[in-house]
């Protein structure tokens, strides 16, 4: 089955949850190295700004998902 | 109940102030653990560019905010 | 009355001027220490890049007010 | 005369030159201190990344005037 | 043939990888020398932001796919 | 003759192309000064982020491309 069967979702809360899922699989995709992913992981813990980068890509989703909804009308 | 019932809002103000508090909660579920969001609290407020990162956030929110409420015609 | 009346504008320059108002009130709204603020002020003077930074949040929130105006059509 | 009577341009070429017009004078409005933008425009024009940057401030308008112009259909 | 016929895509899940394809291609076309680029993976492998900045360009793309069909209602 | 003299092109790729080319000549509108340019051309090649941040500008510009041609339906 695929990991993204669609963009729909029943409530604005999963639709938020389904953004952040998506955003943490791209960091995935485009960093497929566990070990490379788990030393940053680290430094990622360490710097201020990357929850706040972090932020950026989910919003980004949830503006996308958000649409496909139609803003949950 | 839901942290995020709806998109819409009454009034322009309540819906910026969604905006912050979705971006809030981004952080909070992007970083969940409390003690390194409190680390790098510190960091956060002594770096003049956190704020305007955060901002950024917040007008990308703010965008699929406005739209779920028609710019509130 | 609200700081944030209505996204509508006369004209251009003023939707232009609400977008720069936005983005500063959201600074002040995400970093609500004025001690810290006055602090940030003289690194962000200090750093080529900031008004670059700020500028992506004006162009983001003056998106919004556009829309929202129609374009001033 | 207002800066910005309009977002509506004859031709492409013009609406990307107000895309970068509206850029620059975000800029000047965010930091209007001269004597301060003078001396970031040294470190401006050092750091490879400040022109990146600047683009993404002109991409953001280019995508309102488009919008305002429905893409010069 | 083209490297890009279209952005219509039959699933979801092809659509989103279609979005990490664009990106990649695109740091290859704007920067084509493979020697630098094969100096610069390192680096990349050792920014805890390197990741989250290329998901925002995915998350982007993913837009403007997701819009070419129409969410894929 | 106008070096933008549309948004519309008729393949995708040329449409992606043509997203390229508008990032490339915004870079040089920002940054005339060729000697500039040059010097950071270095620099740009050895940061590791530097192809991801103007991979954002593309995407963004992408975006106003696609919508102009109705992606190309």
């Amino acid at each position: 089955m695929s990991w993204l069967p669609s963009l729909k979702t029943e409530t604005h809360e999963e639709g938020f949850q389904l953004a952040i899922n998506l955003s943490r699989t791209t960091v995935k995709l485009t960093q497929p190295d566990d070990g490379v992913r788990g030393g940053l992981r680290d430094d990622y813990a360490n710097n201020a700004d990357s929850p706040t980068m972090a932020s950026q890509v989910v919003a980004l989703n949830f503006q996308s998902i958000s649409e496909a909804n139609n803003y949950w009308t």
